[in-house]
């Protein structure tokens, strides 16, 4: 995977990675935590937080030796078409699924199900975030290649990730020592459950159990499987994303896909399916993942200097320590005896915050929000 | 002092004021500890800190009531002559006294009593720094008079204030019970001695003694008193200064001031005069003063909301409290979790910084100095 994208996904046809395998990514939220990098008209997924590329990019990029461009599926919303289309140049145009309105990842991953059943009825989806990272792209390849193996025989898979902090902004996954699969690049287990984001001393001895992984919604199953288990659980959905499924291609596409999408009812893939099925089967893995998901931990995704301090800009410091700045404008940054905070300075809006605050980024764009000041949100 | 400047100075003759009383303005200094706002090119002095007027306007306006803009004098540096004339309209331009170099106050002040002297030498003066912040003016006037009949008896008459806390960055003077002048307006008395910006238990003793005043430079002396004191403690200074004031206004004003200023030797009127002499008496007063020194200092002349921050911008907070923000660039601000800290938000660069390090800022101009990085200094 060390190849650009352009000479990767010149090697890959329709028939390379793994046969019958496709992908999803659903592309949807804007990354409120990362604001003011992260906006509603430019969200985290479509930002080259860590590299040339961005998260999307490298998304799509990491799944390429499972599964081509050809077989990759991003559900996203109107807004974000255009952006997608322009950041996916290989992505078939008719392979980005516009969903009318936000409904959760339910209806998001349940329309991309029904559109692969059709075009392929034995296939092997896997549903992976736009904005996510992944340190070790040859373990999530060999833990994608299990977990196609245990889909295969009809289970729901989750890759379950190694904990390595009592995070309790993440959801884990229970998992058993019943072998359900065993494939030349690894094992699953029975899972024995869901649990939600614990608080501190659960998420401690989650931890110290070593039977917790992190929930990092990235999901392999049969299209059929899946399809299956929604019509059990969530049958209106299921009907309304087959109407769409039959539909989609046809000069009818966009009013029946609007017509059905409005009577959906939102939900989760993690809570309205996954979390009530028998069939949960768990790899895990260990995969160097990060959701990205907040000024503290994008900052430990950055190399530190000797003080601590993870950088991107024209910085000069004094005293100042296990800070991150990050600047977009070329402006020159002045920190003084400072410890523990993160500085985002954009064009048009700078935020300054404690680390150990981080996830409260949320108060400030809900803020914004109230006060209707649209164009920073 | 309620009325604008122009409307008041329009109301001054050359008779007004106290007769007899000059007064100058030694505007030195960029105010480094007010970096990125204050510049080499953008001194403190000339920035509208507090309000509408710079404090240098600021300055000349409180001085209105003491002496005209006819007998006012700016020291100033080659490069903020234009800026000074600008700002000051009402003062003479033969009255901005351009200093070739950098020497100290006391050169700077020398040369304008040397030129005060040949005028009136009968004159009392006062100095008067260019960039400090005085709450009460009346008390200010008060004290001036008191400051000004001491001085005709032929003392070197420092206005000293009340100290508010146990401040380790000013200078202090230790005053006695002596009383040298009882004028209508208030008390001087015999100066013990000047002492240098003490430690904190210093600074504690010296607030809980009574006897100890902030040294603000503010200094009020005939003339001929402070000339001769200068011949006595630095008698080249002395010769030196009368030479150009007995070519200034001549066609040989610029080629003698070059010259002779070339070979003084820096020196500032505190401790190169005041501190030697057995001359000194004090005025205590009260006047709500403040040297505006540092972005702590500077946030705690700005009223502060109920968090206790002090703002000057378009903030959106959450959890932060006891903090400065200044913006000049119209961006919106978001803080989370933060306490007692300050934000800089110019055009060209920002400063965050905690309030506890605001004395450190010069360490970041000193880098800035060290890599030539000329255009933030």
């Amino acid at each position: 995977m060390s190849t650009d994208t352009s000479s990767t996904d010149a090697l890959m046809s329709a028939d390379s990675g793994e046969p019958g395998f496709w992908t999803v990514i659903p592309a949807g939220g804007s990354g409120t935590r990362l604001w003011p990098l992260s906006r509603s008209a430019r969200p985290k997924f479509l930002l080259p937080l860590l590299g040339k590329r961005s998260l999307l990019q490298e998304t799509l990029h990491r799944l390429g030796p499972l599964a081509p461009a050809e077989r990759a599926f991003v559900v996203c919303g109107p807004a974000h078409a255009a952006p997608v289309a322009r950041q996916l140049p290989t992505l078939p145009a008719d392979h980005i699924l516009v969903e009318p309105s936000p409904k959760g990842s339910g209806p998001a991953i349940a329309l991309a199900a029904a559109i692969i059943e059709r075009i392929d009825p034995d296939a092997v989806m896997g549903s992976f975030a736009a904005d996510h990272e992944v340190g070790y792209e040859d373990a999530f390849v060999a833990a994608v290649k299990t977990a196609i193996a245990t889909a295969r025989e009809g289970w729901l898979v989750t890759i379950g990730l190694s904990p390595t902090r009592p995070e309790t902004g993440y959801g884990y996954i229970q998992r058993t020592s019943e072998e359900l699969c065993r494939a030349r690049t690894g094992v699953a287990f029975r899972a024995a459950g869901f649990a939600e984001k614990p608080d501190q001393a659960t998420a401690e001895a989650y931890v110290a159990s070593g039977d917790y992984l992190w929930n990092a919604s990235m999901f392999v199953w049969k299209a059929s499987t899946l399809m299956a288990e929604i019509e059990r659980l969530i049958p209106d959905l299921a009907a309304g994303v087959r109407r769409i499924a039959a539909a989609w291609g046809t000069p009818e596409q966009d009013t029946v896909a609007a017509e059905v999408w409005a009577t959906l009812e939102e939900s989760t893939i993690d809570q309205g399916v996954m979390e009530r099925s028998d069939l949960i089967a768990v790899v895990p893995a260990d995969l160097g993942w990060s959701d990205v998901g907040d000024w503290h931990g994008l900052g430990e995704l950055i190399a530190a200097d000797p003080d601590g301090n993870a950088v991107r800009g024209d910085v000069v410091q004094s005293n100042t320590r296990n800070s991150v700045i990050w600047s977009e404008t070329g402006r020159l940054i002045a920190l003084v005896g400072l410890e523990n905070i993160a500085v985002v300075d954009t064009e048009d809006a700078l935020l300054v915050i404690n680390r150990d605050s981080a996830q409260e980024v949320r108060r400030i764009v809900d803020q914004l929000k109230a006060k209707r000041r649209t164009s920073y949100q």
